[in-house]
């Protein structure tokens, strides 16, 4: 039973690392997002990543947001398209961060963003440069 | 004769290597570009970093261009300015991409663009990490 | 005394040392400057970014200038507030590099620059991408 458990795994790893192969290495990519007028842009971006890499799974995104731009992440006033795409990315499986320092200046807490947010403790661009040390690459769209 | 061939291209590869360590690793880097405002100023970014790696040939330079700034490069509406300096770039040796999605949602095939380009198959924001994980610097001016 | 000297300075290092491993790797990164508009928020990123790594000399980081944004640090028409960011962060060692292309665009000397610049000699873009190739990484707020 153990060794068929284990079998079952090396055969789940081995098909990913068989797709992996076939693609290059499985992207790991750290998205910037910063002004309000860019945030509708960008979720179609990461859409497109999503879809670019063959789906939810594929590849470790995630998505730093500080300054103007984490307004429109505030459940209270939060646009339908924009909730529903980004919900939709979290679904994907995308990590949405919220920067602690924007947050405490816009008088918010993470219950006040949508359901899925982490908090990037340290700061929004001190976290960006922990992903990129962590082997993240970086766009900024 | 093959000999001399052999010699000839390493004498070739040994001059560029010299250079290459004088100044440094050679660069390769990738520009984003996406704002339809900033198409001229990027351009002149561009041949700012061939002329500042020494000119030609120097640096292994690529611009993916994907969402609003790709309407640039339409063949049929481009401005004359911005063809030339898009043209002497790619003459230099400066690689342009197109991101597929984009030319997608604006209509148009390779043949619509500005010669020169290639396409970004599977969009521009996974090329953009393809090449940081190739070893590319990343530039969004 | 040259024990103790020696001593010392092992203390200073074990201790940064110490701090960095607590931390994880001791951040170095690139900030990339080039909008007029964006000077001021750009320089309250960087003090938050001074400020989340725990403090002056906690990070190696730089800020390299070109474009209009250069415009913000001519000492002759400097905005109080702005030059008072600036001189906070060149003294939390923050390094200030100007772009020679844009100064020589704008018609300056390095004497005509906030004091604690120095001058990306091959252009503030080579400038990002040697940055980037040493190791550090890269953020575009």
């Amino acid at each position: 039973m153990i060794g068929a458990g284990i079998a079952g795994l090396f055969g789940v790893l081995s098909a990913a690392g068989a797709r992996a192969a076939s693609e290059g290495r499985q992207q790991r990519v750290a998205y910037h997002l910063a002004d309000l007028d860019r945030v509708l842009f960008v979720l179609g971006n990461l859409q497109n990543h999503v879809d670019g890499v063959g789906g939810p799974g594929q590849a470790d995104i995630r998505l730093v947001v500080h300054g103007p731009a984490l307004r429109a992440f505030h459940a209270i006033s939060a646009d339908r398209n924009m909730s529903a795409a980004a919900v939709r990315l979290i679904k994907a499986g995308v990590g949405f961060e919220a920067c602690a320092n924007t947050m405490k200046a816009q008088g918010i807490k993470l219950d006040d963003l949508l359901a899925g947010f982490t908090v990037a403790e340290k700061g929004g661009v001190v976290r960006l440069v922990e992903l990129q040390q962590s082997g993240f690459a970086y766009l900024r769209p």
